[in-house]
């Protein structure tokens, strides 16, 4: 790839547009993973920060500061609280998962062990907490508060919903909003609220926040069954195998006939999988047209994050922003 | 055991006399910790919840906050607050030791799994979190982020202080202060605050929860070598034979000649144990008076505890706390 090609994505534009106050959330990230005498702290966390993420939500509170004209100095602290919050819950998901790798590197509960990404994931979000209350904002600590309950009733109702035909849209939407989109709206909301937007802004700052968090997710989901395995970077069919119940499954389930409502029932349900019952499950999804309507649904989320930018400032991020909920939906284009 | 008996206990005469703050304290827990949508954290909640702990820490928080004159609401909310942190870290307590048994019943880790039990803490650490945010007091809030992040250090601390002999009593005392003496100290300060206390009565308060803290860790890990099985329905050499550095240990390793020098390191670090290894333990403690010492330590760490008391105002709420501070060391007398 080159250069210029890298340059034309949203997100590296929003890196360099915000490159100073990104020096210091990463310096502010360096000295708060600190411990004196905890070592294995730092450690555990280096290991992950420094793995390369791509620092995503951090910058989308930069960029809500910035285009409602903060000039103070907390946007840095709440961008590292952020990132602190989502450091946390992979390590804890990585325990919760039983993953080996993340981001192309062997995951922390495998190269120290369980206790050290439990504990550790706990000292990450302590320090998020102490890094928030530096604000002395209430509503952005009410927004972070509110946001963490969301999350992890999110991941918990994953535990109960997978494997369960009985999983419904709305459920599946609270589980997106566990898996990503609470800690993207929080990320641009608080951004939002430290700048002292207008009602109006700070509204329109969630919303984008969480459309785009939804079409993410859901494009990740239409791309389990639909996408090319160069284009994902893992094979088709993932959540099938694990019997996920994601959109374009449970679409699928709503107008199931009685044979096929059998077949979900024993593939998902009961996890009894033969060859080719990812290939039936395609053709069923073809047969209701799906697959079609998931990729419909994460379109029109993403449009609904470029409406409500409409509200804010016109400004060289908001743009940038703008452009970042087009690419997460480029895939499927 | 008599009723009359029971009435004795400063615990039970707490209970009494905050009995309609503790009904109020239980029914926002009962409230809170509901999910409408994940069932299954309400129930790991109420089997930890309901099994009947003592309420110890949000008893301290509400009678700080009673005798210092508190009129409002949020001591009920703080109290909450400070049970929700505790029955969070138990959870991931739980599953950092792979423990079996916690409150006399199967723990949730072995009744459902690892996952709920890291979930189901964090959803309680961040329903904790909502609950101070509701208080509109940044002050508890920083109080409480520093316990949070002193507890989860303390217990990552742990992990890498157990059998190395290089511990010393300086990152002893961080490793009781997470395990206990931090949210002692939190519940009780946070108590002071919300009353709008004086600053000398706020610190008499923190002084007072970290001393007691501390003095019931240390007779902990006393009683674990010097008590009777009957007393501390333990059996003793739990820590020996799991190899961890607690007081009586570490003030033995310090004066230790060549000789002991080698048993400590063949027991300790290597884990090489035989039979008969744990009396001569006890028996080079006796040489150089560890145990006594550290009963010594616990006795003065008490009394420190019932000193800060002095600061603040005559009520039989303050003469409770004292006699609790008399309590926690009676087993050693």
């Amino acid at each position: 790839m080159s250069l210029d090609d890298k340059a034309q994505k949203p997100h590296d534009r929003l890196a360099e547009a915000l490159a100073d106050d990104m020096a210091a959330v990463n310096e502010l990230i360096r000295t708060r993973m600190a411990s004196e005498h905890a070592p294995r702290i730092p450690e555990v966390t280096a290991h992950l920060v420094e793995a390369g993420g791509k620092r995503l939500r951090p910058m989308l509170t930069l960029a809500a500061a910035r285009l409602c004209g903060y000039g103070g100095p907390y946007h840095v602290q709440l961008a590292a609280t952020v990132e602190f919050i989502h450091t946390a819950t992979l390590l804890h998901d990585d325990v919760v998962d039983e993953s080996g790798q993340r981001r192309g590197r062997p995951t922390a509960n495998l190269l120290w062990d369980n206790k050290s990404s439990v504990l550790v994931g706990d000292y990450l979000f302590a320090r998020s907490f102490q890094l928030m209350t530096e604000t002395n904002n209430m509503r952005v600590l009410e927004i972070l508060a509110n946001a963490s309950a969301t999350i992890s009733e999110g991941e918990v109702l994953q535990l109960t919903a997978a494997q369960d035909l009985a999983t419904d849209e709305g459920i599946y939407l609270k589980v997106v909003r566990g898996k990503t989109a609470a800690l993207f709206s929080a990320a641009t909301e608080v951004g939002g609220v430290i700048a002292g937007a207008t009602e109006a802004q700070v509204q329109a700052l969630y919303t984008y926040g969480d459309a785009l968090g939804v079409a993410f997710q859901i494009v990740d989901d239409y791309l389990d069954y639909a996408g090319e395995a160069a284009t994902i970077g893992k094979n088709t069919g993932d959540d099938f195998r694990e019997r996920k119940l994601t959109m374009p499954v449970i679409k699928a389930v709503v107008c199931a006939d009685a044979e096929e409502r059998a077949f979900w029932s024993r593939v998902i349900e009961k996890g009894d999988q033969h060859e080719g019952d990812l290939a039936t499950a395609l053709a069923i999804m073809a047969r209701h047209g799906t697959l079609k309507a998931t990729r419909a649904e994460a379109l029109a989320w993403a449009e609904k994050a470029r409406a409500a930018l409409r509200c804010l400032p016109a400004h060289p991020l908001r743009d940038m922003l703008d452009d970042l909920a087009l690419y997460v939906v480029a895939r499927i284009n």
